[in-house]
């Protein structure tokens, strides 16, 4: 199985309580592509990208796996750049500089070879950039997965509600939900939003991990407790990553399968963490992530003996 | 196994955004002696009222199964008073008013034929009061089980340091195992306050579920995502009660029958949010337990098949 990504591949700058660096690669679909090439090749990418970005990073991308055909890249342009700095709590962030550069007018084109996509990620993007893509495909996917965020919530209200309408899985995180939903209680956040649409909702809670909502039943996967957190950024994108990567590995798009792809998702998310930017996801292996899922099985799975 | 239980049998006056109490029953030790009180009987209190106490609230304990033999009644004192109000989170509170009253000077003594105790609960309370009640008791308690607050790491370190340091299993909060380590990742936190004396450190969520440390081990029950949560207080006092309570029952204080204890008191817990005060812990039947202990598991478990 396939998997088209759309969203930013940018320059950030971070700031977190253990230090802070220059510009370096980020993007949603940077962290989205290289979680989710640890399942299926190639990961096919949908952005733009300015001739600021360094070849050798389209390099490491292409040895990973990364199919770059709908990379596009403008000459005498430069890429989109967030700079953040993170609080002592590394739960909240300030954005200190957001440059729109090439995302300004991105015109999404996909090429015809990947048109036929069968699992189909939007990254967190105007919705209309999501719609673009959708509206090429010239077959529906066997599974559209969705993030956005609340800045699209306060500026894009209607156009944010129609991708909605049309995907099969939203992610997005709890204060976001509330917002969509107008709901305090996430349950019912959750009905009211898996009524606009969607048939699976994805409620992220950051290390209180994530939350499967699919008709009446819910599944939680926590986040694993970790001893630092070095730097959070990206690490929902990697969580969406590893989460569509599991569930194109195996072709199962059951409630069952979700759940172990929540797993995996929450295992990829908490390597991404370990390192500043996406640079722990060029360093992993089959190996480590079983370890890491492993981890995830002991932390929360029992024996349940009955009671009386 | 018996459990003996040292506590505050109080009145509450709650306010929440869903509605406003006048003097209801409440107390650390009432919301822990009922949610045990499913597991085993009797469940024997440590604690002292005034002769305000309604006569037909103690009748209603009896007919549960407690025993009320080292429950001091003070003529013409007052019981312990405490009122808050809850913020629309649900998972802030201010304290309106504090009367100690008979709580000012309470002297715990343990009558003779409890004091050779097979599990301990200190619920929340002056670290000299849950002294005074380990002094008094002829033999080591197979287990003992400590709830304390942020109020008496401000107010009595030490003492309460000295507690901590009795007890095998010390049950508080995200934000007070914080403030008792001195750090800020929970678990370094764990790995500090496992350094103070208890083999095991619950850490309480509230919504987003417990932790439990054991050495190197970590285990994750989540709390149920609910629709409405009509009153939390005492909610991790519940949980406490169902914890201590599972684990007497089966009398089994590994780490693998802890995890089922976690969930247990987490299934109390779901319940007592769901009418004010400690109203629906009197309504429980084994019947009930058991359907809410299989929607955790259906929350939580998965299978998992190999990756590769």
């Amino acid at each position: 199985m396939n998997i088209l990504v759309v969203g930013t591949v940018a320059f950030d700058a971070i700031e977190t309580p253990f230090g802070k660096t220059d510009k370096i690669i980020g993007g949603a679909a940077t962290y989205i592509s290289l979680a989710a090439s640890y399942f299926v090749k190639p990961i096919n990418i949908i952005s733009v990208i300015g001739d600021d970005f360094p070849s050798e990073d389209l390099l490491r991308f292409k040895n990973m796996g990364l199919n770059l055909d709908g990379l596009q890249i403008k000459k005498n342009e430069k890429s989109f750049f967030w700079s953040g700095k993170y609080r002592n709590d590394m739960n909240t962030r300030d954005t200190l500089k957001t440059e729109l550069n090439v995302l300004a007018d991105f015109n999404p084109i996909v090429p015809e070879k990947l048109k036929d996509c069968d699992y189909l990620m939007l990254g967190n993007l105007t919705p209309s950039v999501q719609q673009k893509v959708i509206s090429q495909l010239i077959k529906r996917p066997k599974l559209i997965v969705m993030d956005t965020m609340n800045f699209w919530m306060d500026t894009a209200k209607e156009e944010l509600l129609k991708v909605i309408a049309q995907v099969d899985v939203l992610t997005i995180n709890d204060e976001e939900a509330r917002q969509l939903s107008g709901d305090f209680s996430l349950v019912s956040a959750a009905k009211k939003i898996l009524g606009m649409g969607p048939r699976f909702l994805v409620i992220k809670k950051g290390e209180h991990g994530a939350l499967l909502f699919h008709k009446n039943d819910i599944f939680y996967a926590p986040a694993l407790p970790l001893e630092e957190v070095f730097d959070p950024t990206g690490a929902g994108d990697t969580f969406a990553g590893g989460f569509i990567g599991y569930l194109a590995k195996k072709n199962d798009i059951t409630f069952e399968n979700m759940k172990r792809a929540l797993i995996y998702g929450s295992a990829l998310a908490s390597f991404c963490v370990e390192k500043f930017g996406p640079e722990k996801l060029f360093d992993l292996s089959d190996k480590l992530i079983t370890a890491r899922v492993s981890e995830f099985i002991n932390l929360s799975q029992f024996e349940m003996d009955y009671f009386g």
